[in-house]
Formats: structure tokens, sequence, C-alpha cells
């Protein structure tokens, strides 16, 4: 059985990072998922002015404080990306990849790096549509995978589910080098639509179209509601109150995913209000059983 | 006729600052009110490890860090306390002891450091009690006036009006020296209740009594619902929503006001959402007003 967290938190973003040493301080055994760089809307930023304290910085120099902060207090960032999130009741399950990591509360700030989806992507979702190539490809032997790839880490993904499926196509949505397996076919072109029956068999691109069975889109973020099913969204934000609580007990929401303005110090703020209202939930809920 | 300024900002806490670097940025004409040291309850602090970016420092250095902020974007601090706030339809007029400011939009960031009204204080406000000395001395001419002074700034107060009532008692509620004039009686207890019939007519102590026509209470902060007549409240706190509005149209709020958790970067967050939510009710303003 996986160890039970106490609070699992996805992005390391300022909302996160807040999160994390604010529940680190209450003394909750904590797992931070996100990234080494921690947020790629910190280090592109070329000059903050509006982070109260630290005047005139580089987003470079901003990551850098606050690197230097979680390593003071000993915070480790586990650099996996959560596929997926399903509230089990008394806790929640984190799917990453091929590992399931368990916590009693989740706080989500994934910010808001993810577009629009495809036409005919939701409506396929499932059904020939996914965001983790490696989890669904057995679904696929023998059959055609067609990776949408927005990111780096989608290269090695596709690698990987071409040893497993007939054939595989890798979409490249991203400037940069990459090396793939010989027996993958790049296209390099712009999807537009999802095509199928009651499954997907069609990828409409700006110029032509490939026969598929599966599509996998692999963005640096997916959008929370696909992340966590029943988590109620506002538009494209997700739906929480001032103590930054959504309507899953248990899960809070922090930073621009929750709304505007897109900005650090109000992300930040939020994670500490999500922290320590998680930190609550976690020593409710255990008087209440100690009283049982 | 004042100057009208785009936002007033009453409190330089991390909300108020946060707030203020925020609408200087969006190029406001803003002025804010509160105290040289910032704010008592950052300077106090012995240690913070919650402030995101800023590991480990003493109340004084994040004090330090906030004050080369707000000198680097050339904000001033007005050291003037606001007495009252009230909204004149189109603007609003901020009662500074014999001043009068006026603003577009508010921004109340003044902290929880109020204590509970006495006994009577609420009934009798306006009817012998009241929060501004000076501003209302003149109507105790030759009558007797009772000040309770929480701080320092009370003993200037008491001084100024024993030169123009009939008979002044003084009641410190801090420990630190002070020089009355010779005039003032000094009366070392602790009020419980405010007394009276149609108006003020007794104030009594822990040990004993006084009569008097007036008692000026003279705190640090007031509490918002005094401040500002007609402010929505939800107990103790001002009552806003995730865009840190409050029930008054052009008037926002951010920070230990409005609620737990009482913290720095939770307040900084605030201050922030308030800051630019105002600009934008500016600039909607400004656009409707130019459409007309
Ligand atoms: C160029 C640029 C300049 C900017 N300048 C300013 C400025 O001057 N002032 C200002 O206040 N704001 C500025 N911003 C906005 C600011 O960057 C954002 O508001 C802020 O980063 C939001 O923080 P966040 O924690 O909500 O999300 P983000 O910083 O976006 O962090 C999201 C985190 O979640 C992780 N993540 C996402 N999905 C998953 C998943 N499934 N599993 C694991 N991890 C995941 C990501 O890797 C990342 O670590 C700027 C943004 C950009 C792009
Ligand atoms: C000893 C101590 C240690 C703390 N340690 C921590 C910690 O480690 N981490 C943490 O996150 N938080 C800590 N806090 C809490 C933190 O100090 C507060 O949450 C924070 O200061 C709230 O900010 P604010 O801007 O809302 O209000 P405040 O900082 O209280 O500022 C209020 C401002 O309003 C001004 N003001 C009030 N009334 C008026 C008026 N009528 N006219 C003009 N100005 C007015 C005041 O002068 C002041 O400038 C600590 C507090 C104390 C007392």
């Amino acid at each position: 059985m996986s160890e039970r967290y106490d609070i699992a938190i996805v992005g390391s973003g300022p909302a996160g990072l807040s999160a994390a040493i604010n529940a680190k301080i209450r003394n909750k055994n904590i797992i931070v998922f996100g990234s080494k760089d921690l947020s790629s809307k910190i280090v592109k930023a070329p000059k903050i002015n509006n982070y109260l304290g630290l005047p005139g910085v580089t987003g470079e120099q901003l990551k850098e404080h606050f690197k230097k902060h979680v390593e003071d207090m000993e915070i480790e960032i586990t650099t996996e990306r959560v596929n997926n999130i399903y509230a089990m009741g008394d806790y929640f399950a984190l799917m990453v990849n091929d590992k399931t990591y368990e916590a009693t509360t989740v706080i989500l700030t994934t910010g808001i790096e993810f577009s629009k989806p495809l036409p005919g992507e939701m409506e396929f979702l499932g059904r020939g549509v996914g965001y983790c190539a490696t989890c669904d490809a057995p679904l696929y032997k023998g059959k055609v995978a067609t990776v949408v790839g927005y990111n780096k880490e989608s290269v090695e993904e596709t690698n990987f589910i071409s040893e497993i499926v007939g054939k595989v196509n890798f979409i490249p949505m991203f400037k940069d080098e990459y090396s793939l397996n010989p027996n993958i076919e790049v296209i390099k072109s712009i999807p537009k639509e999802v095509l199928g029956t009651d499954k997907v068999n069609k990828l409409v691109l700006k110029d032509g179209e490939v026969s598929t069975d599966a599509v996998f889109i692999l963005k640096d973020s997916i959008s929370p509601g696909q992340l966590v099913p029943g988590l109620e969204m506002d538009e494209m934000h997700i739906k929480v109150n001032r103590k930054m609580e959504t309507n899953l007990p248990g899960l809070y929401a922090a930073g621009d995913i929750t709304g505007k303005p897109y900005q650090y110090i109000k992300a930040a703020g939020e994670g500490q209000m999500a922290g320590l209202n998680a930190v609550s939930y976690i020593d409710n809920k255990n008087k209440a059983s100690e009283n049982k």
C-alpha cells in the first residue's frame, strides 16, 4: 500500500509553494508535484515590480528567492505530472503515469497554462482521446496512435508507446530538438478536430487528416475539470469560496486557476489560505475520529 | 476644493502597501494613510517563516523590505489617522481631524487592532461618545470631557482639548511616559461602562466612576463599522466577496480586517486584488462618462 500524505500539492508556482511552506510549518506530511524550474511563468518574467518586498526582480531572481525558501524548509519537489485525481471518499488518489499517490487533502495550483480543447476532444475523451499516453497505450496494441505533443516530455512518452502500439504519429507543437525512435512518423501540421463514430477514427489537420485509433494530447497542463472528475468550474476557472474550498470536501485550489487577476502575490496569498485551511480540515478530521 | 484622489488606501500594513504598489503601477493617483513604522504587527514579529521569497526574516527586516519597495516606487505614507469615511455617491470623503480628503475609491486595510466596544459605547456614540477628541471638543466648551487613551498620540489630543473644554480627565490605557498639561486629571483605572440618559453623564470604572459629559475613546484602530457608516460586516470582519468588494460600490477591503487567517502574504495578495479591482472600477467609470 502506498503512503498516505496529509496534503498533496499539485503545482510548484507561487500558489503551490506558499501552500507548501505553510503546511510544512504546521507539521503536515506533504508532497509537492511540479517542475525543477518551479514554473515557466516565473522564469519567463522579464521584470517584476509588484511582489511586495522584492522590488524590481527578474523572473530568474524571483525563482531563486522561492527556491531558497523551500530548500531552507527542506521541501522537495516531485517532478512528475499528475494525470488524474479521484475523490475516493476518505482520501484522494493521484495518478502519476504508472504510480498512484494517496493524500487526505489536495491543493490544486496548476495555473492556467492550458488551451481550449479541440472540437471533438471532450466528446471522445475516454473513447480514443487521452492525456496520458503511457497509461492508455496498452489499449491500442497493434493499432494506430497519434500524439499531439506540446512539450519535450511528450517525446519520451511517444518513444515509450512506440514499443507497445502498432504505429505512432507524432505532431510536435513546440520548437525544440527531439530524438524519436525511427518507427515514429513525424507530421508537421496543426490539429484541428477529432472525428469518430462511437470511437475516434480520424484527426483532422490544418492540411489533411490522419486515420488513427487514439489521439493523445500531451500538454503542460490539462484543464482542471479533466484532471478531477466532478470538480465544479466557473467557465475556465475552478469555483472556490473565500476559503479556497472547491465543491469537493478536502480539495482546495489557489492561484491563476481560481481566476483573475493572474499575479504572483495573489497566487501566494491564496496558496497560504488553501494550505492553512487544508491543515484545519485534517486536524478536525483527526479530532472527529479520536472522539469516536 | 480639495484634490480628488483616484484611490485612498487606509492602512500601511502588507495589505495596504500591496494595494498601493499595484495601483501606482497602473498610474493611479493614490494616497496612503498609515504610520512611519508601517504596522506594529510587522515590526513586532520576532521571526517570519511563511512569507514566500523572504525566508526567516525578522519583523524589522520585513519592514525594511517593504519600505524599500514603496520608496523605490516613490509612494509616500501620510501619517494621519482617518476618523470617518462617508460614501458621497460619486466619491468618498475621508475625515482626518480638521482636514477632509476626497477619493473616487477607498481600500480599507486597517487590520484588526481594535477591541470590543464598552457596554454603552455604541448606544451613546454621537451623544457624548466620540473617537476624535479634537473634532468634537468645541461641543464641550465649559464642560467635562474624559479621554480613554490607548496610545501616545492620545496625549497630544488630550492636551489640545484641555485648552477648549472646561475640565479634562485622562485615563491612560498604555504603559509609557507622557507629559500632560497641568490642568488635566489623570485617573489610573479601567473603564467598564458608559452611562447616561439621553446623553452621556457617567463613565463607570473598575473602582469607582466619574461624572462626565463626553467620553473620547482614542485607539489605534476603530472598528470598520464605526469608521464607515453603512458598511456591511460579518461579525467583526468586513464582508467582502472574492474581488474584495464590500457592499458599498467603490469601497474595497483587504487583509486581517476581512477575516482569518491573519497573515502577511494573505493580506498582500488581497491588497493586490483590491488594488487592481479599484483600478478597473475607476477605468470603467471614466469610460462610461466619456461615452455620455
Ligand atoms: C512573461 C510573464 C510575465 C509575468 N509577469 C508578472 C508580473 O510582473 N507580476 C505578477 O504578479 N505576475 C506576472 N505574471 C503572472 C504570473 O506568472 C502568474 O500569475 C503566476 O505564476 C501564477 O501562479 P500559480 O502558482 O497560480 O501558477 P503557475 O505559476 O502557472 O504554476 C503552475 C504550476 O503547476 C504545475 N503543473 C501544472 N499542471 C500540473 C500537473 N498536472 N501535474 C503536476 N504539476 C502541474 C506547473 O509545472 C507549475 O509548476 C507573468 C506571467 C508571464 C507568463
Ligand atoms: C507578534 C506578531 C507576530 C506575527 N507573526 C506572523 C508571521 O510570522 N507570519 C504571518 O504571516 N503573520 C504574522 N502575524 C500577523 C500579521 O502581522 C498580520 O496578519 C498582518 O500584519 C495583517 O496585515 P494588514 O495589512 O491586514 O494589517 P496591519 O498590518 O494590522 O496594518 C494595519 C494598518 O492600518 C493602519 N490603520 C489602522 N486604522 C487606521 C486609521 N483609522 N487611519 C489610518 N491608518 C490606520 C495601521 O497604522 C497599520 O498601518 C504576526 C502578528 C503579530 C502581532
